[in-house]
């Protein structure tokens, strides 16, 4: 999956990715009351109304960017309807071109992490049929288990053709607490001994140049990016943080490999809820398709000038 | 919440928690063969035969045992309509009068943490109203993020009643890989590190002599429970891998407070598929609930004798 990946990044020349993260409170008031309208204030109407807000900016940057990285967490927090609307949302990004990336950072021990792997980029048999649940084409991975919760996922990779980022370095400001700590035997610090994990568990599963294990690491940690681009070769780096969180486009070059390949810098907020942003506010909040267009692009501008 | 999870332990006697983690290998045909029948080999059908299979097991059990915990891998695998099992199975729980700990095993930033806790402890707004969307009792959440990624759930168990277990020593055979970890500048390892966090994060939500922050600690590796029952003396320790996994009741002891109280053991595979053991073939197929629960009393006396 990481080739298709690839291929995509080059044709549109924009290591971008989408994060489709509604929030109730990105959603322009008219999109909540005509679901409210239809459906009552209830968890159907917040459904509906996260997916008539995701389909607009999906059309509005489908042709610009790769992929999207809907964050499940937003869809859970609605219960079963919201697990609906990110079904629908997968599938209609799908069927707009775009490679999803599940942000669902899942793991567990063995049994129930190959479930997961299931639910996400694999299929389960019931009787005689196959039925693949949510059918993303790569999903987040949280290591804290080791590898027994990693290994069922690389096998649903190779099985599938789906690829998998494991969180190495977050983007959050606490994520040093125990990540940064650093380890007694090699005088390293975790994040890299994970780094060094994840660099094993690619050669697991190679798909052209890149692995379809890649990592997650934060734009706002670029120095640590820089090591772990190093420690991970073969493995594309799924970078959150950039925008709404701080990491600025200069931040981004020491995640990148020599030739512009090996990683992919998301955006949440600051695209799908450019409007609320004074740069974008004369779009307005009818515009905020509109507003997310422009967000792409000037992303796109500044990650061409401040990286290549 | 953990005061009326301790109450509760001390009616029954039993520090016990069942593990509703349904594969459809365990389900007996007949139940899946019915659902098949009416629903088509769909996921539907794999959502039914769960749920009628995980309703004739609480029935034969509720009586002995204080909780459930539902892992939600189990349900996910069958996309939605599994995750309307789910929500199904914690709601009847809940009416059997049984504490239900979602084992979701969560985490993420803060603004999506904060989604997740919403999701399983909290309650989300729309309009006017306010819906609990899976609203189990306690959860299970991953710290590899920190602080941030765990304040979330903490003020949802203070703002609606509710608890956790943050994972500190996970049961499976490659928990070591991070875990056991030495960290360079306490010389503990990582386990103990998250340890000592836990036990700073169980101050912020005191109810009674416990807190509703509790830990995950696998029954697996008794010696690092001895270590953490010292460094988290709040925190009540969620004990999973009894039975299949490998833990034996002479392992538990360690686990627990002088006073008896500051553990609860998880049983999944060993009660809910007890029918499949040599030890209860006698039951059959047909009496996999009548075997769950004779598994249960095998389980408390095990405990009681060996611990107590």
């Amino acid at each position: 999956m990481i080739s298709k990946l690839v291929i995509k990044i080059r044709q549109l020349d924009a290591p971008i990715v989408v994060g489709l993260d509604p929030m109730l409170s990105y959603i322009p008031s008219k999109i909540l009351k005509k679901a409210i309208d239809e459906k009552g204030e209830s968890l159907e109407a917040a459904a509906d109304a996260v997916l008539e807000y995701n389909k607009a900016i999906v059309d509005a940057i489908y042709d610009l960017v790769p992929a999207v990285k809907p964050q499940i967490a937003m869809y859970e927090q609605f219960g079963v309807p919201g697990l609906m609307a990110f079904t629908e949302t997968v599938n209609y990004c799908k069927e707009k071109g775009l490679i999803v990336i599940g942000d669902i950072k899942r793991n567990d021990i063995g049994s129930s992490s190959a479930a997961y792997a299931t639910a996400h980029i694999g299929k389960v048999k019931v009787g005689n049929s196959s039925f693949a649940p949510f059918d993303e084409d790569f999903c987040t991975v949280n290591p804290y288990l080791g590898s027994d919760g990693i290994k069922p996922f690389i096998d649903a990779c190779n099985e599938f053709g789906k690829g998998i980022f494991v969180l190495v370095k977050t983007s959050n400001p606490s994520s040093g607490e125990f990540q940064d700590r650093v380890l007694q035997d090699e005088d390293s610090t975790l994040y890299e001994a994970v780094g060094f994990k994840v660099n094993e568990w690619a050669s697991l599963s190679m798909d052209g140049k890149y692995s379809n294990v890649g990592a997650v690491v934060g734009a706002t940690y670029p120095k640590m990016g820089e090591i772990l681009r190093r420690i991970m070769p073969k493995s594309y780096i799924l970078v959150p943080g950039y925008g709404a969180q701080g990491g600025t486009g200069r931040d981004l070059k020491p995640f990148f490999d020599k030739d512009g390949l090996g990683a992919i810098i998301n955006s949440s907020r600051g695209i799908i809820a450019a409007y609320r942003n004074e740069k974008y506010a004369k779009y307005g909040e009818d515009g905020f398709a509109d507003a997310a267009r422009a967000a792409v692009l000037d992303m796109k501008q500044d990650i061409l000038e401040s990286v290549f």
